[in-house]
């Protein structure tokens, strides 16, 4: 079994050049990008740097829908474009994304080949079918920015590496006369026939091609243009267009198949030839724009300006180091490669979307100038506002403040008027519940980690949040829950716009809006219209009554997406006290919360559950997915804190682990990562837009947090071990904590924070 | 008979203000933009202003292709859009080629409608079958910037006007209170079910839309971005995606289909609905970008920051004014009629394509910012190398230098590293033969007319017409002649390329680049080579053989483009003294000129002659057709001037004529318009490149150029009559000429060019 891939196998693999495993103190080798690319993690195990645009990586299968409509239930797997079991690789990509549960993206794919030129992928059980190549993961390397194999059907040695806009290619060929690099533009992830809207492509020079790509996928008006360039001439070169178009009359003016460097077509594939030296090294530079093949060879030369590819290597992992060492840890081995490799996955989306100049694609489609921001994109904002956001509001307060400013610069640029929901490349997909966006910036502001303007923000989710239009807001607002004839996910929806109208009500009061706060604390209230006398979420008719044979274990037709009532039920992190109120009490509410993480699931309802594994699922608790993730941080409120810390050992030692399949679930661009980093450190905030984090049980041994205000946080934990999971005290720099939560300035002032630990449970 | 309708008619369809009518002096009284709508002229009513981008004109058909790959022969008719003798119009639509043979554009239909709601054209055979209207000539008035008409199925009064980059509508509404006005981003001129790339529109606000329409047709990526205002605010809108798109998620989070403000797909059409008192009008200006939609919300707010319809017809009447200004002519009611019409469209084109900041979309498919010039598109060069562009070089100076300009940011951003052929819309669709850019430089940098770098210019021109692999050239280097196994179009081009390669010589000379001059005055005579010993041109295989049985009279299968080898084997305008001699001497040649203009073209060659009437011909000489177009004038280098003066007389009379069908062939875009003005004034430049004029025999009394130098040349016709056709003498600032050349100083130095008109020709 994949799990059962030991530790030590992984560590030769991270070897990437004689100085790096020689510092046995680098962060990096404790990373290993490979960790959740077979079954659910939906990670990538290729080259990209902390936030970058380019995630260059090998896709292992063509990602195509089955045809028109209807999903191929294979292409799930490959969101993230690779399947550790596969043993072919189609080529390599030069976007990706990190974990998530739908999918788009896998632009340009390139691959080396040699031999008769073959210009279709092929299919992975026919051996030389297509371009693509038989590997081994024998052969294969991957660590933070460098990721190497060997083509085995061609005998060449791929090593990839990135800046933020650039991907750095560099093939070990063997002698020929036949080498190739195919560029193949209808390649896409989660792709189908008509996903091209139109393919461009210019051959400049022997060294030089422009281009890109137009897509209609999860994005719907999505252009990625590129800037490449080759360390060697083109022999020769050419193209097909696998659209026949119907106007083609310049077709006849020129023989547009071989060495015609003006292309332009839904469906281009390209191919370069070259004629190599045994062992000859052939490098290729792949710059990307969101903004214009212009602003992509500017990217390019202002981020690669040279042939080094050994230097862009050190360079990338020099970048990953930084960012690792933001939090250095001390625990054990395993503990050590699932914190880091969390911290990489966490490091790695949102994406940087602005070139080197300051110019970017806006969701208007006109080209904008960031005003003293960098501009990112890739907001799976469901996920990531619950710990995702909330850890960057420590570690990375920069950038998140720049996430803010992009996020309202998506706003001013909104026919809509809204904030992101889920948004990727100048578009929303407006995929899942919520307008969660309130949420991180609420967080942002009520933290004081962003000098954004506050009550432009504010200003921003009120717009979001009244958009009666979007997804029964308007009927939320009028019955205070969304009736179930109105919509599919009406308690889920209701739960989420609650808990986000709570964060819009927490930042009019930091900049004493009250007129706001009262408008929303009050829709903040809106959860309580979907529990049940029983003291569970359901659906209920505009009328006002709850339907009756509700199936609290199921996620399908409930009124709900991912997650069932079961979990869902406890969904209020931001009134846990009312909650406990709701389920009838304490009492009820603790055996509520005992039987979530202790019942079985019976198949039926697993077979239904989205995006995890088996080992994703504690009880019917889906850690896999994110409804549920302050969960278990909800005994502090009733008064059994030890509960809490137990279940945090347990999940992070079942849900985390240092293999292939080590994820339970989608990784969600970080999200599921965040969680570990948190839980792993000892606190967790269970309701971003307060200040405060609720305790655990923290399984290093110890840690400090370099801020970026100058000051150094320590996390001392006194009596570590596997046994001793409670916490006896939490001192702060030297006082005791009363009560189980931290505030936000308890950590950003520095100092120490000393859990002490021991294997009974006080009170 | 439509050629029939009396010119007093047209009189009153001009008298668009009591001022306008009022002056009599006023030129623009003269043009009349329905000369040419009928049958093949091609040209467009609508209002537009001189080089505008807008040209802001109905459209009486849908103009589709039948069905995939197959033409719709009726298609053909509506190049322009419009044809004089249909009964409704589909809409008023922004962008419109002015005479060609092929078409493209017709961008964003906007009708205006009342009633039942109706989103498809509907068919002109079935009355209110869709939103089109009848309408009737009685109501349509058009002149220089200004159209107007009444639909007769709404009661809906349409007025038009534009500046350069805005068209300006004016709706007179009934009382209704569901008046609409269609957007319909499908229509389009030469259209087909996927020409549609993609469309994206945002309702900005209840007066703002902007948005953009992406096609390939003759232009293979073409992309036109609007903004558009409207002066009432609008009630409600909705819209219709006519291309079920296959990914569609983002469509179930909204009703997109009403009141939706962020839309986008490959068949968008949109309604907006109004409110309407009796008589009120409802105005809409809808600015073009070739940029952004930021782009041409700045051109609108530029360009028209108020809502005076009547103001902006006023300025767009008077640009026409003071364009028309730079010839004032003194002759009869229909040759000034034929004369200033003629002016009006060969001022139509080349169009802006720039944005009021300079900024332009490349060939490259980015924005650049044209350096101190502006950017034009659509150029016919085919065409228009032959008179237009040296008609600009004596009274559009400035704008033809800009074009230079313009052809050499072509070739800069070319991958391919050439001129354009036949461009628009920062694409080459390379349609016709040669590559007659480099006529236009030479004849610019020759007679000194522009500031481009000319060593850069010549070295654009060698690179073009090195292009090995464009339609022949390297055969034709190769063998001295394009041999007819590799061509279909062998004589055409050889006999192009070498007309064009004398003018290279020619700019090689002017700057003094000897070795490039000798490279091309050799193949500058490679026209020899298709010359059998006949005299005529006939196709030619590579081993040197005529093939026998040539057809002298087809335009089809001969290796002849629009042109019989009657007509082509005239076709060395740069050598006539060395034609005469390859015809068998000067009787032979004077024998096959008469011939070409007296000989009977039986019916089945006429039927097969591309883009003119009957009436286009005079004896197999297409008049309508640019080949031959100075073949009249070769009569000057055969010692028969009289002859030339005698055809120059009757072809300005037979081909142009002040009516809807007076026009015997395609205007192509000012063509046949610049050999009117230059014929009827007395001089045609034969050989662009040289600095000489040909005289014919002018037919207006008199005429004033205005010169841009400040200079004035006065064109005094002496005992002008219908019956004094031929030339006596001429006097050039009162010296006689010698011969029957003009040369170009002769005109820009100023003064008075004096005509002595005879009903004799003398020897």
């Amino acid at each position: 079994m994949l799990n059962k891939i030991k530790a030590s196998a992984w560590i030769v693999a991270l070897g990437i050049t004689a100085t790096a495993s020689a510092q046995q103190t680098k962060l990096t080798s404790y990373v290993n990008p490979l960790i959740g690319t077979a079954k659910m993690g939906h990670t990538f195990p290729g080259a990209t740097v902390p936030f970058g645009m380019v995630q260059l990586s090998p896709d292992t299968d063509t990602l195509q829908y089955l045809d028109k409509g209807r999903y191929n239930p294979n292409m799930y797997k490959y969101c993230a474009g690779y399947q550790y079991t596969d043993k072919t690789i189609v080529g390599f990509s030069h976007t990706h994304f990190s974990g998530t549960g739908h999918s788009d993206l896998g632009d340009f794919l390139v691959m080396p080949t040699v031999g008769a030129l073959k210009l279709n992928p092929g299919v992975a059980t026919v051996p030389r079918s297509g371009y693509r190549s038989a590997f081994n993961h024998e052969t294969e390397k991957a660590s933070p920015g460098y990721y190497s194999v060997v083509l085995d059907d061609y005998k060449v040695k791929v090593e990839l590496t990135a800046t933020e806009r650039v991907g750095f290619h560099q093939y070990t060929f063997p002698e020929a006369t036949d080498a190739h690099i195919v560029l193949d533009m209808v390649h896409g992830i989660y792709n189908y026939p008509e996903k091209n809207v139109w393919t461009f492509v210019r051959v400049e020079n022997d060294t030089l091609i422009t281009g890109y790509r137009q897509t209609l996928g999860w994005a719907r008006t999505r252009t990625v243009y590129f800037a490449i360039t080759f360390s060697k001439p083109i022999k020769s070169y050419g193209s097909v267009n696998e659209k026949q178009e119907m106007y083609g009359g310049f077709w006849r003016k020129f023989n547009q198949k071989e060495n015609f460097p003006d292309l332009a077509g839904r469906q281009l594939k390209l191919y370069f030839n070259f004629d190599t030296k045994a062992n000859e090294k052939v490098k290729m530079k792949f710059a990307l724009s969101g903004v214009s093949s212009a602003g992509a060879l500017l990217n390019l030369r202002t981020e690669i300006p040279h042939w080094n590819f050994e230097q862009t290597v050190a360079e990338a992992s020099a970048k990953w180091e930084r960012e690792l060492q933001r939090i250095q840890i001390d625990a054990n081995q395993e503990t050590k490669q699932n914190f880091y490799t969390a911290m990489y996955h966490a490091f790695i989306a949102p994406n940087t979307f602005m070139d080197v100049d300051g110019q970017y694609r806006g969701l208007d489609q006109n080209n904008h100038k960031a005003g003293g921001f960098t501009n990112y994109t890739t907001f799976s904002l469901w996920d990531t506002y619950r710990a995702l956001h909330p850890l960057y509001n420590i570690v990375q307060q920069k950038r998140n403040s720049d996430m803010v400013k992009s996020m309202m610069a998506h706003y001013n640029e909104s026919a809509l008027h809204m904030l992101p929901i889920w948004s990727h490349y100048a578009n929303d997909n407006w995929c899942m519940s919520g307008y969660h966006s309130a949420a991180v910036l609420a967080d942002a502001i009520v933290k004081g980690t962003t000098d954004v303007d506050a009550n432009a923000a504010l200003n921003a989710c009120i717009s979001t949040a009244r958009r009666s239009n979007y997804e029964g807001i308007g009927d939320y607002v009028k019955y205070g829950y969304i009736p179930t004839e109105k919509s599919g996910v009406s308690i889920s929806n209701t739960l989420e716009y609650a808990y986000d109208d709570w964060a819009i009500a927490q930042l009019a009061k930091k900049v004493g809006r009250m007129d706001v706060y009262e408008e929303f604390i009050k829709r903040s209230a809106n959860y309580k219209n979907v529990f049940d006398k029983d003291g569970f979420v359901k659906r209920r008719d505009a009328n006002g009554n709850f339907l009756p044979n509700a199936d609290l274990l199921s996620t399908h037709g409930q009124g709900l997406i991912e997650g069932n009532s079961w979990n869902y039920s406890f969904f209020v992190p931001h009134n846990p006290t009312d909650l406990i109120t709701l389920m009838g009490g304490t009492k009820k509410f603790l055996a509520n919360m005992d039987s979530l993480f202790t019942m079985y699931l019976p198949d039926k309802y697993f077979a239904e559950t989205e995006d995890i594994t088996r080992e994703g699922i504690i009880g019917t608790y889906v850690h896999g997915n994110e409804p549920a993730h302050h969960v278990a941080y909800l005994y502090n409120f009733a008064g059994k804190p030890w509960k809490t810390q137990q279940l945090i050992r347990r999940i992070l030692a079942n849900q985390y682990k240092p293999t292939v399949d080590g994820l339970g679930g989608n990784d969600d661009c970080g999200q599921m990562s965040a969680w570990y980093i948190f839980s792993s450190l000892g606190f967790y905030p269970v309701a971003p837009g307060s200040d405060e984090y609720e305790i655990g049980s923290p399984i290093v041994n110890n840690a400090v947090f370099n801020l970026e205000n100058g000051k150094q946080l320590k996390i001392t934990v006194q009596n570590q071990s596997e046994k001793n999971m409670y916490v006896k005290n939490v001192l702060i720099n030297g006082k005791a904590l009363i009560g189980t939560a931290i505030r936000h300035s308890d950590l950003m002032n520095g100092g120490e924070i000393v859990f002490v630990m021991a294997d009974k449970h006080s009170k």
